[in-house]
């Protein structure tokens, strides 16, 4: 491509975004769209060369939308496209860039259609959506009544988009990502994220840095971080290449070297999350899962019954909070809760054993734990969680100790539930 | 205090954060410490007007604190203070300000005793950490090397704090903390978060938007923004007084007149939660709860349960995917499931009735639909979700549609079963 004219759009290498929204101001919410569009702009080999947020306020976002139109070949914008006062986004774009605002009928119609496919009247403020600085390309949005923006201005891109992930996400993948992909120059960044339990960072990074220190030096160079979360630790690897298979052929031989080293704590490497490498494990044998839970309240049921075609192999799930529920629905022997206590081993097989037999399912699950933060003793402190797994041929029993608040230490003891079912299933220890 | 000279700082009301380090321009790392910070100056009544993130780039640093040292009383820059090549925020200062850079051989003397301390040599380059543009006050670092700076620049303030949080956060309470306390005005932000459910964002923009509105003209003026996820809505309200007494009253009064508009859909103004709003209403009637659930598959469970206390009305949860579960464990007729099918109103009545009998208690919720993204049909599309909640003087049954993929409706089935529960505790409609 020839630029004919310092109108004509550059190919796209870097990009700023702006975030708009003044609850981003506050200790209470943070900018995650940035987080997807990162990823997504580096996808197509573009890097981010800054990030900003700003509030719902007209002189903020216009200096910061002039200030990085100047430093980079395109900025994304997010928010401040819905109905209210505080929606500035159009109206700054269309004074920074000098353009009037016009009126779009066909978006009046559309988001009237919306609000009376779901009977309700429009409400007048949601005619603000449909003024657009004049020239700008409207990208659709099936999930909302808020349409993105496509500007060419001189020879960047200006692009605007919702704020609720929920409508930029499908926004970005299905109206923008082809437009960007005409604009950006053939370098394809792959990626792999290798998901690993059991072991803690720093294991984690004695194992593998001795594999994946000399990859820097290569060319290309494969780039690897490290990131931890409770109960769940990744390693991020990518590789800029020419074409996808050249990459994704280097990330293979990259991730079968880390996978040797890492054994069984090494759960997946591509992308499935714990719970959905569970469930292909169930399918696989065609085998039911049963789950009892009492600490957990219900976080284990809910986190297999987030895959989509759980219900295959997921029978039920029983929350056992207090001990009449444990002794009628689980049959765990009253003398075993007051000789042991709720929070016991004998207890947890009891529970897995009595929802697998009540359920009629290969697979039982049993969790008790003292998630905090009250009812904890020197014997049995906050954190303390004891799990049991029962199959038809073996039954396991672990108890731990976990540390973070109440819902850490239930999303650590999920976790934990998941991993053994797992391990259980590959049986691999 | 007296302005002699435009050199005298004037006090601090608003505020830039600056985060530095390419790693937050990745999509695997977020910047964090903004928000310590954030919480900290509104403490102090400092209003944070944006936040940057830039990567390690002398350029594009050098930009942005000139850029945002313009348009705030003071910028707070954070990370690039380690040895490393990497790390330029005290060279980059010192070009901006147009101030030389010395070594502070105090700095050198405290950084190689901390090496020896450990028994180590002090690396060369970690000389770099004690270059400092001149007239800068230091910020110890008792965990760490790499000191803080407190700038006086015209009438501005800039701080330069560590990246790390564990060295950045005590440095802020402990050396921070005072020296802005003597900047600010002796102002103090209060806020109040009002959450809504079963209103659009339009509609509660529709409101209250001539309640809030005149508040803006009124001295001080009452900030409002008003913020949508799903099948939540809330109101941020803020104000800037001398006093906390004075702030709280006026937000008092603020939130009192929305209420009366919003009425039952107003379901906090106090920070709680839908599912601890729910369990306060509990307590009070010495009710228990139980829950059966199928496509929601123990998410309602679980955020009941998140609530601290929880086991003192909590009693039991179902979890029931299969038809053979909810007949043989909930009591569900099979006529039922073979001529309504398992998503129906009758269904979810009779697992609501089923769980509340079988566990003995005075409430019972039954919910069941079709999560998606398999199983929908034109007559039951995927979204349909029916609810049924039990007590012993009612019985309520509805059937409601939402929109998005599997756990989005899920949360907004949760949140509107939560909601159920609430109307009826609260006698309302």
């Amino acid at each position: 491509m020839v630029d004919v004219s310092s109108n004509v759009p550059r190919p796209i290498e870097t990009a700023w975004i702006i975030a708009i929204g003044s609850e981003m101001l506050t200790p209470f919410r943070s900018d995650t769209n940035s987080i997807y569009i990162t990823e997504k702009l580096n996808d197509l080999g573009v890097e981010v060369r800054g990030k900003t947020i700003v509030g719902d306020n007209h002189v903020e976002l216009g200096n910061e939308l002039r200030h990085a139109v100047g430093r980079v070949d395109a900025v994304f914008l997010t928010g401040g496209l819905g109905p209210t006062e505080d929606d500035l986004t159009r109206e700054v774009i269309a004074q920074v860039l000098e353009t009037p605002l016009v009126e779009d009928v066909k978006i009046v119609d559309q988001i009237r259609t919306r609000f009376s496919s779901r009977g309700l009247r429009m409400p007048d403020v949601n005619r603000r959506q449909a003024l657009l600085p004049k020239g700008a390309t409207l990208l659709p949005n099936p999930r909302g009544t808020a349409a993105g923006l496509w500007i060419h201005w001189r020879d960047k891109i200006i692009v605007a988009l919702p704020g609720p992930p929920r409508e930029l996400e499908p926004m970005f993948d299905e109206s923008l990502w082809d437009r960007l992909r005409n604009r950006t120059r053939d370098m394809c960044l792959s990626r792999r994220v290798l998901r690993i339990t059991g072991l803690t960072e720093s294991q984690v990074e004695e194992l593998t840095q001795p594999i994946y220190s000399p990859w820097q030096n290569k060319k290309p160079p494969i780039a690897t971080s490290i990131l931890a979360t409770f109960g769940r630790i990744e390693i991020h690897l990518s590789v800029r290449t020419a074409t996808e298979t050249e990459g994704l052929a280097l990330l293979d031989r990259a991730v079968q070297d880390l996978a040797q080293t890492l054994g069984s704590s090494l759960y997946s490497s591509d992308g499935r999350k714990l719970e959905q490498v569970v469930g292909d494990l169930l399918c696989a044998r065609k085998w039911k899962i049963a789950v009892a839970e009492s600490c957990t309240g219900g976080l284990i049921s809910s986190r297999l019954t987030d895959v989509p075609g759980s219900s295959d192999y997921f029978e039920m799930g029983v929350v056992a909070y207090g001990n009449d529920t444990k002794i009628k629905r689980l049959a765990v022997p009253k003398f075993m809760l007051n000789e042991h206590g709720a929070v016991s081993e004998s207890v947890a097989a009891a529970m897995a054993s009595g929802v697998r037999s009540n359920a009629g399912t290969e697979l039982g699950i049993g969790v008790t734990g003292i998630a905090g933060p009250a009812g904890g003793t020197q014997e049995k402190p906050v954190g303390m969680v004891v799990f049991a797994v029962e199959t038809p041929d073996r039954q396991e029993v672990r108890t731990m100790r976990f540390y973070g608040g109440r819902e850490l230490v239930n999303y650590q003891a999920s976790q934990f539930a998941l991993d053994m079912v797992r391990r259980i299933l590959e049986d691999r220890d």
